[in-house]
Order: structure tokens, then sequence, then C-alpha cells
């Protein structure tokens, strides 16, 4: 069989196989639950300890800040809802943006749709930056949550999360008693930029295994100490009542693991995925009518996502697929969908730009002829694609209206 | 080392080794994420179907009636809040048992704490049984959800959910309109009892991976056909909507292949537990002043669950940890907690009984000889621990008040 390329480490990864050999001996052998009282039972409690520390000091937060869950979209409904039930009191008002991942956006929206909340959406710039001050502007006596994501999943702009940490702590100073508090789904950025929630001023961190080369199915929440949250789930009380259920053992050791290796790891591999992704958006954007989306520079070094215009994306996917390249149009979570990707519209791109929009995501068996490939391939395949359009749209259709 | 004896299995079992190899191509290989577009994500998604069909076959249900989530907490949550928030206008009272898991009973106590649910709690037996009419008569024209788990974590006493899921059907059936809907936390039935959803009649049933060696962190929640419920975790749309978040492949296959294996052992290993557990029973109520809880037949094979009077339950777990025998008072996901039990209080048995209290949960690797070096050391530890006792109680004290 030829070999596969993936380049969808944005959807997931495979898991590291240091992380196999971490969780190994946590499904057979060490396999108590750690809520129990005898030996087996501390052993596993121990090992979790240990993971949650490792995790807590990568994030310069307390080990008591850690709940761990079963993964990023839990993790971010836990901390909107949580927050949203918790603080009722000081009202009902909740500001993110316009590009955030479906577990919160759609979260908030359907809330906001029940009238259970006010929702503001800061829209994002062309490159799809948040402004800090547009966040700080919108913030009102009745807001209790600011939700905006660290770096996007589909074309991996990083946000200014220290800024609008900052100009969040600066409101709470002049305004006591109000009490916005801020989350960041931190799920792409995790495995490639530095993630301390000192720096950031987060008072709620999502991260999760499934994108670091660790296991599916777990994630955390950082929550800030003394923060209040409602829990989703009730039952045992584990997780200091924030998260109940079993521990999953092997999958807190993978993911701990897995943090470990990535935030170690990131300064010597960044540097080779920037190369990487540099090379590829250059040579992807020789190809006429196409074009970058996402920052140039305040971007994931693993992202390049490039519209072409008179092309379907899913096409596109699939034309790839049988070349043995993967990749995607938006993020897996939404790609079954035909409809555009709401990233790329809120860049104020127009239907056709988002429709042809691809995104490949590079990662550690990244090589680069991996990417040459890519680049020799890619512009036969659009070309086929255009000449089967029905539409030759002009250059100026990039953008909206 | 000492050969450790495991007599925990309610609380987790170790992943079958055949779990495991089924479940490892799915880490580093097929390691995609089901909802991408190209080979690799169909590859997992058609594994994923597969292990959802396996399993639907096993509960005699249809494929999209499976819901994957997190695990036995999250299946009762996702049962409880998705019912109670999806049929508010047909009413807010539902009925459960006392001696029901903290999944399904906290979860229930705290929406009644805040004035979202009006809850009937009906007393069980001395053995711990629900009566199915009991039941029937406690249904209102605002009754929304029956939630009566199928075997009791604690005690082991297997309820007749069958016959209970008939009186509900006639119910519905004489009050057109009205309908509760029945929901069971199947999880310590699933590894040796048969879970057939159309004889048992349920149209919610909640199992687990961690119970019958398959991997933790992995549930499910089976929803039939037609019963509208709110998620509680939104995002990307996964599970029919129901649960979002990227699906644990290699957890969901597990599961699989563990229920699987569970559901084609049980007929030969329950015999083998039945007499495993009688043994131990016998042997165990030789020591004076002890009493078995649950019921003596309608009991899961591998659950014994004695009291001792005079003796502190968590002292014994101890002194038997010690000898290298594992196993737990209450539940482990309450063990931490030095409240007595309260199913062993729902039982009417008295304060001193329930803290008396020790579960044995026998499985696979349980042996003969292990059961004797139980029955053979524990006489002495009950011994000594009375010795060290301030009280010194009378049989009658078993009882309450």
């Amino acid at each position: 069989m030829k070999k596969r390329i993936y380049l969808d480490h944005a959807a997931t990864t495979p898991v590291d196989p240091a992380v196999i050999r971490a969780m190994r001996p946590f499904f057979s052998e060490q396999f108590a639950n750690p809520s129990s009282l005898h030996a087996a039972g501390s052993e596993a409690q121990r090992a979790v300890a240990q993971a949650r520390r490792t995790i807590a000091d990568l994030l310069h937060a307390h080990e008591e800040e850690i709940v761990f869950c079963s993964g990023g979209t839990e993790s971010d409904n836990l901390a909107i809802q949580g927050t949203i039930r918790a603080h009722r009191e000081h009202g009902n008002h909740v500001i993110t943006s316009t590009i955030e991942h479906p577990a919160v956006l759609e979260t908030l929206e359907r809330l906001a749709r029940r009238g259970e909340i006010e929702l503001t959406k800061i829209p994002v710039s062309e490159d799809g930056l948040v402004p800090a001050e547009r966040v700080a502007q919108a913030i009102t006596e009745r807001t209790v949550l600011v939700s905006i994501m660290m770096a996007n999943n589909e074309i991996g702009t990083v946000q200014p999360i220290a800024d609008i940490g900052r100009a969040i702590l600066a409101y709470r100073k002049d305004h006591p008693g109000i009490y916005p508090v801020f989350h960041t789904d931190a799920c792409q950025a995790a495995g490639t930029l530095d993630l301390d929630v000192m720096k950031l001023h987060t008072d709620l961190l999502t991260c999760n295994g499934t994108k670091i080369y660790g296991p599916k199915g777990i994630g955390l929440l950082f929550v800030r100490r003394g923060l209040k949250i409602e829990p989703m789930m009730i039952g045992g009380g584990q997780e200091r009542g924030l998260r109940s259920g079993t521990e999953d053992v092997p999958g807190i050791i993978g993911f701990a693991k897995a943090f470990e290796l990535a935030q170690k790891r990131k300064e010597k591999e960044n540097v080779r995925l920037v190369a990487l992704r540099d090379r590829l958006i250059e040579g992807l954007l020789r190809i006429p009518k196409s074009r970058l989306n996402g920052h140039a520079t305040e971007r994931l070094p693993n992202n390049a996502n490039i519209s072409f215009l008179d092309i379907e994306g899913e096409a596109a996917v699939l034309y790839l697929d049988a070349k043995g390249i993967c990749c995607s149009t938006g993020s897996a979570c939404a790609s079954t969908s035909l409809d555009p990707s709401h990233v790329i519209l809120a860049l104020g791109m127009s239907y056709e730009a988002a429709h042809g929009s691809l995104r490949f995501s590079l990662g550690h068996a990244t090589m680069k002829e991996d990417v040459d490939t890519v680049i020799k391939v890619m512009p036969k395949i659009v070309e086929r694609l255009r000449h089967m359009s029905p539409v030759n749209l002009d250059m100026k259709y990039f953008k909206k209206g």
C-alpha cells in the first residue's frame, strides 16, 4: 500500500508510542479504581495525582485547579454551562467571538436562543484576530463570561489571549463586583504554544489529549482557585465534585505524558513545522485564484488553510484522498455538514471562497517530501475541478458582497 | 511480591487482554477522526459503526439507539437531565428508589433541592427489592421519568426490571398522553445478566466499559427510537447530536469487544461465580454476628455483601489489604466518604450494621483458593477488630431502632 500522507493533525493526532507505553500498565495491571480504599486503589490514585501534578506544573497551575474530563467538548461545555449556572446572580451576558469551535459557539447560541443568556459575538479581523480592545469594550455590568479560543482550529490564527486577559483584569479592577470570568479553549494550541495560565490571565482553560498525540476521550478544564462553577455530571463526587465518574486512569496518564512531550518538543519542532508550513503555503499560493486564510504570522506552526476559487473543498479532499493525502475542509467536527465554514465566512470571505477552502495541518510525521507531493498534485486537482466547475469567478469574489 | 487477591470487581475490572488487542490498532494506526471525510476517517467511522452494531445486536436495539459517551455517570446524567429537560411540558415528577447509584440519586436530589423536579423515592424491601407495583402506584399524571437500577452496585440485588417496565407500559396504555420514560442503570448487570431492551421494556439503559473488563472512560446510553432527550454536551453534533465530542474510537472498539465477550461467557462463567459466591457467603456467615445484605437469590452472581457487628468496615478493608485482599465497604464511588452506606441503611439496617459492611465482588481471576483464603483470614480480623471495639452489640442491633 502506498504511504499515506496525513495532513489532518488538527482533526486528531496518532497516539505517540511513548504515550502508549506510559498507558499500558494501567489497563490490566494497575487497573484499580482510584476511589478504592485498598492498596491497588491507592496506587491508581497516586498515578492520577502524579499526572495531575505534571500537567499543573506545565500550566503553572495548582493541582487542585485541574479537572479531568472526557475531552475538549466536555471541558468547553463545563466551562460555559458551569460558569453561567453558578453566576446567575451576577448577570447573564456572555462575550465570545464569531470563529469559536462549535463546542463553544453552539453551546452559547443554544443558551441564547432559549433566552438563558444574552450573547455578544465579537467580529474578527480579516485575518481572524479578535482585538483585545473590542472584547474590553463589550463588557457590561451583566457580563459573567468571556470565551475566546487560543488558536483557531480551522485557520490557525493565534489570539492575543494574554492581552484579552489583561484587559478583563483591568476591567475587574476598575469595576469591583463585576466579574467576567475568562475562558479559553486551548485544544489546538496545547501541542505547540506555551500555556502558562499566569501569563495568559485566564480563569478557565480547556485542552485535550487527541490533538497532542495523546489518547482520545480525555481532556481537562483548568479552573482557577476560588472560582465557583456548577458541575454538569453529578455522582460519586470525583474531581472535587466538579466532574463525577470513575477516573479514566490510562487516559489521564497518557494525556499527561503527551502534554509533557509536546511542551518539551515544541521549541525545536515548531521551527521545523513553520518551515514546512511556509513552504506548503508558498507552493499552494502559486496556484491562480488562491488565498491564505488566517493570519500570516500569528498562526499555528502547523496550519495552512487556503481557499481556491471555483472548486468545492469536499471534492478536493476526495481527490487528494485518492492520491493518499489526508486533509480537510473546515474542521472535522463539522466536516460532515455541507454548509460552508462559519470561520471562513466570519473573515469576510464569500460563500464561494469558503466552499473552496482546504485545511492542511502538519505533524511530527510530516516530511519535506510530503509537502512537496501536495505542492505537486494540487495544481492538477484544482485545474481538473475548475474544468468541471459551472462557474469561473473573478478574484474579487473572494470577498463578501 | 505476594499474589494480590482482587475481590473488588464491582468497583472496576482489569481490561481483558482480548479487549486490549482489539483496541491497539486504533491508537496509532487507524487513529483518524471518524468525522474526517478522507479514507482514514472513513476507516475509523466504519470501525465505530461496527462496534455500534455489535452492541446494538446484543441489546436487541437498533444502531441509532446507541449513544456512546464517557461512562456510566455521564450516561445516567444524560438520561436524567436529558429527559427532564426535554419533557418539561409533560410534568416534573420523577420516581426512583432509595438505593440508586449516586450518579442517579445525587443528580435527582440536586434537581429536587432546586425545585426543578418533584422526587418520589420508592423504599426497598429488607433484601433490597423495588416492588414493581409500588413503582406503578407512584406514577402520577405529572410523572416524566422512572429510574431504577438493574442490579445494585453494593448489595447485588437484581431488580424486576421487566416487571417494572411492563407496569409502566400498562400505565401508559391506560393513560394516553401521560409519558413516564423508563431508565435503568445496568452498569453492574452488563457483565453477567441478559440485557435485552425488548424484554426489559426500558426506554433508556445505561452501561459502561469499566465494569465488564472493558476500558474506563467509555459508556453508552440506549435511547429508544423516537424518544426525545436534550443533550448535555453541545458541539460538533456527533452521536446524532445527542453527545458531541470526538468519538473515543479505541474506547468504543474495546467496549464493544468487552460487551461481546461478557455476554458470550456469562452463562458458563455465572455458574462458576455463583458457586464461589455462595461458598464465600456461607464461609463468612459462620462468623458470629454477621448478616448477608441483599437478596439471597435475586443477586448478582459475583456479589457478596456482609455486615459484621462491632467492626468498622474501613478498618476491615485495610486489614484485609495488608493480607493482599482487595475488597470495599460501600461502593468505590463513595468509599472515600466515612458516611455509612445509604444502600445498607435503606434496607432498614442500623448505622452500626451499615458501618460494618463489606463488599466482596468476584471476577474472572477469582479462584476457589482465593475464596478460601478470605474465609480463613476474616474471622481473625473480625475478632481483632471486635477486641478493639468500644461496643459489643446484640444481634438485634442489625436492624434500625
